[in-house]
């Protein structure tokens, strides 16, 4: 998908939001979730979605929620290097499949980085839910 | 350096905000400065920067100076696409040094992207500058 096009209501994310379809959360409140990466290219990688937005992506996305997004997003990488003492973290944010979009609806990626340790492939495999739900209790305890 | 520290005053951004060092902008305000990627991974590919915050990463910024550089980050996506027309767009930001961070002054990268064109290494080659100055015009032209 390029960068035209309509939302598509059935896009994984959209179910995660109603509940169709599990996710691991770290936090969430009446505009953003928060929720770790089924498929992680670092532990603790996390995303921070809209609730309320049919944005595919930032192109698309009404500017106050982008401004909730971005403090939210802020939030959660504060919370990542409290939790996790990453050595660096990656925010980033993808539009259109040529970009590496896999999911249209705007989400924002918190990937930590340690030092020496190279990312693993996006979608290279899922990881643990054990692990995911572990991973995202030390973030929100760590939340502001 | 990694996500601790002070703020140093002579980062090359820094710099360039004071004019001691040459850029090719694309646009700037009181607030924040736009200008063309010297060392670019794909062509159009662009960075904000904040004229007034001394953050060094999304860690630090003040949540008012984050709101003011999402919305002008989105105000420039919009206009590489509609200047470029690229197939898709990558909204990166780095935090410390093993996470791809080479200058400490927070910053976020606005990179095109075009199908079957895969992404050149950051710091490559410095660019053309008549060819950076060209797309810059395209881009402020396109701009809302």
């Amino acid at each position: 998908m390029s960068l035209q096009g309509a939302y598509d209501d059935t896009n994984i994310f959209a179910r995660i939001i109603r509940g169709e379809i599990p996710s691991v959360p770290i936090f969430e409140d009446d505009d953003v979730l928060a929720f770790m990466d089924a498929f992680p290219q670092s532990r603790g990688h996390c995303l921070m979605i809209s609730k309320t937005s049919r944005a595919r992506n930032i192109l698309d996305v009404e500017p106050e929620v982008l401004a909730v997004l971005s403090a939210a997003v802020q939030r959660l990488a504060r919370a990542v290097r409290k939790a996790l003492v990453p050595d660096g973290i990656v925010v980033t944010q993808f539009n259109g499949a040529p970009a590496g979009q896999t999911v249209f609806h705007l989400h924002i990626h918190v990937i930590p980085r340690w030092e020496g340790q190279t990312l693993g492939r996006h979608a290279g495999g899922m990881a643990d839910i054990a692990e995911l739900k572990s991973t995202a209790d030390m973030i929100r305890a760590a939340l502001d």
